[in-house]
């Protein structure tokens, strides 16, 4: 049984423009993480590269690619969500991502699961500075409401110093910290990730209910 | 195998005082559904009846008693973390849970696992109004920075309109949704802690970070 | 000296469709309470229905349509910021506009003010369910880091009992708390319009920097 | 007509043990730009060093010191709210204050203003690393929601690069940008405090609100 990971990164730059993302680079420490626990990797979206409509229903109709994005989501085990940090808080197409995500709570199972049920998510937050435990916050709550798991620790973070402008992709290197943070909320959630797809939530039937 | 949860209230009343609250009366219905879900319940710790010291290290001295909350809760398999809101916010006294709960990010063992590890929480939240999901944002994020698993929907909550002044515990019966929350948090939760019990998280050693 | 007003509402849904929004609703009791303290209002923009394109800059080229937006904004002394809430926070649209207005922090006159400097805005909220505070939290911080002031009160809401279903414009009725906040908020707003339009911030001077 | 400030240092240490804090450096800051704006600076009041009761009255009876610190706060025009970083987010005892201050909701004149209304507050947040957005956010609200006005950009700051252990205490000069902050936002929350005590809020009379 391979588990497969696959990633977003909510950027506000499109990757066509040829610009490198932050975002990216934390993202990729994360799957070469995951690889080494045995996860396959899909591969990062970058979503703001895809027509993904505003709305709350999985498909918005006229050209929305998001009913394609959330197909390869839901075909996966592991979700690493990347969003960078603008203002203290997750970007706006971090934000349209969970909202498209919001469908989830309506799409369940005869046992009350959702699609996303059994499938464990991890946070990458870069940003030039302070923000990350925010959007840890906010986009942990809002992953965990549409039915995701949470392994301990985890977000993978870096910012600089309070109103810095350095970039997470400028640094010569990757700090210890946040090299061992990767390390560590790989392990966790590829062994959740596994235990869940080998032994399912049971979620709650109708006669359990009554 | 039995698991085990415990409770923690962290009302600004005193039980002492005689004083009933919604808080323990959503816990009630969460130690209710994992009892049904074979997990013995070890009671609710009404903190604000305890000398819980500001701080964040795992002892403070004088007439401290974190120490045996905290070797009570780590005792357990199973967190119910109950809280009102106020002001749209977890209360203060949760708060100074979860700064005591910081020391275990320095407690960890030789793989890097804190004394949370394979633990999970579940979040109880009640409130006369609005609030729920910025508490179980802060909350949670607290919960996964210091080790705790979270399972999907992990918040049971109930509020009431806008500006409204009917607390949870006035209510003539629990409403469906809230009925229905806390089934299935409980479910999940219980499977979860199940699975990490038998097959704890790896960690890091450092023969693998090397 | 007349103060002029303005309305932003961030909804996921296009006016263009003919469906009406909750949001508008709780626009129009500010926008009269405003016009009653001889406010002039200048009207809602529907962002959604305009192309706004994602970025940081005032102006993201290629027929994007902030640089309209931002002159109507600027032209104004108060704003109605209105958002629906999904998943208990402000939705992608809102983030989308507070990113956009990030760009006032390099747009600085001699004395470091920037462009909203003087102008004060007020928040309008509503969602079937819990989120207003968060909502309010961080808007109003988005807020007042690219330099709008903020009056007490500043959150005009509405919202269900949790997990409930009805829209705000489905109430056969305004509530009286609701009633009492919007005309709070809007006296206090248009009072301190009204004194930093006469008497603006003086910033700091390259001078009294040295 | 003297504008008065004080601060509030909401530290889990406390003063009496010796310890300085960073906070206490920020408010430190603060308070000399405030005085070079002609502000009388009436001292900070460290939390912990008193016996602040939990609860949501004015009076919590039984050796609560929060009366004489209300007291004392509702004597100036201006709050420095300095609390340190912990997890991401403001201090249990920060917390403490918002709760206790709660009480003005209740409080209002015939026109229906909280006893904080006409007064402004500053935000000082220090910590070792990631947080300050989200302090600024949760604290924001609560200050408002309680009457208090903001000016633009009142959070002046400082936080290490991610995981770091820096103490601003230990930095050998005060960066820039935080002086820049600070000098800023003291500008205009003296020039805000000045306007508001010469022509306070209008609040809303009953004939207006019929």
């Amino acid at each position: 049984m391979t588990l497969r990971a696959i990633a977003l990164n909510c950027s506000l730059k499109r990757a066509g423009g040829g610009e490198t993302s932050s975002t990216d680079r934390m993202i990729g420490l994360i799957a070469d993480a995951l690889r080494e626990r045995g996860v396959a990797f899909d591969g990062t979206i970058r979503i703001v590269d895809h027509d993904v409509k505003p709305g709350v229903t999985s498909d918005e109709g006229d050209g929305d690619t998001w009913p394609e994005i959330r197909r390869r989501i839901l075909a996966c085990d592991l979700l690493i969500f990347g969003t960078p940090i603008w203002m203290g808080q997750m970007s706006s197409v971090a934000k349209r991502v969970c909202e498209r995500m919001d469908a989830f709570l309506g799409e369940t199972d005869d046992a009350g699961r959702m699609p996303s049920f059994g499938k464990v998510a991890l946070i990458a937050v870069v940003g030039n500075e302070d923000g990350a435990h925010g959007v840890t916050a906010h986009l942990g709550q809002a992953l965990v409401d549409v039915g995701w798991t949470l392994p301990p620790s985890p977000a993978c973070y870096w910012v600089g110093e309070a109103m810095g402008k350095t970039d997470f992709q400028q640094l010569d290197r990757v700090p210890d910290k946040v090299a061992g943070t990767v390390a560590m909320a790989a392990a966790s959630a590829a062994h959740l990730a596994g235990l869940l797809k080998a032994q399912p939530y049971p979620g709650v039937t109708a006669d359990r209910k009554a």
